[in-house]
């Protein structure tokens, strides 16, 4: 049997790393007539389903894609985040 | 005196509507070796800092920001999440 959960993996720009979206955005915010708004950064969040035999290999698997395909490690960080167990996918006729 | 927050504002694209970026992540997944990994979908995600009188003021200014800036309401979804109350700031000498 595996079990099907959902993840959420941010990334976001490293201290320090210029971040020109964020940038954008405060430039942008005195044509909104919004004070009080400081420190923008803007990353990218990713959701997605894994299917694993538990929920440490299902981790495995997003740090695994988080690292490698998701972020860039030289400029940005990620942390991942447990949203739901969606479902459990019975395999075989042994349940 | 005014509050510091930090919040995270998630922007994901609305069910149905097509996410390239996700299916692109979904076609490398052959080359990493990674299988099990479905329903990838690419947001973005934006963290900042608020200053306002209070949590509510607050975050009626990130809801604001969020609609009006950081997403498309005809193609995307908005969720607002509180990280921190990252400090007190005095203004004022009545503190």
């Amino acid at each position: 049997m595996s079990r099907s959960f959902r993840y959420a993996v941010n990334v976001t720009p490293k201290a320090g790393i210029l971040d020109p979206q964020g940038r954008a955005v405060e430039q942008s915010l005195g044509h909104l007539g919004l004070a009080g708004v400081s420190a923008v950064r803007v990353g990218r969040r990713v959701e997605l389903t894994v299917e694993a035999v538990d929920q440490d290999a299902a981790r495995a698997i997003v740090e695994r894609l988080a690292g490698e395909l998701l972020s860039n490690p030289l400029i940005e960080a990620f942390q991942v985040e447990l949203l739901a167990e969606t479902s459990s996918v019975a395999s075989g006729a042994g349940r």
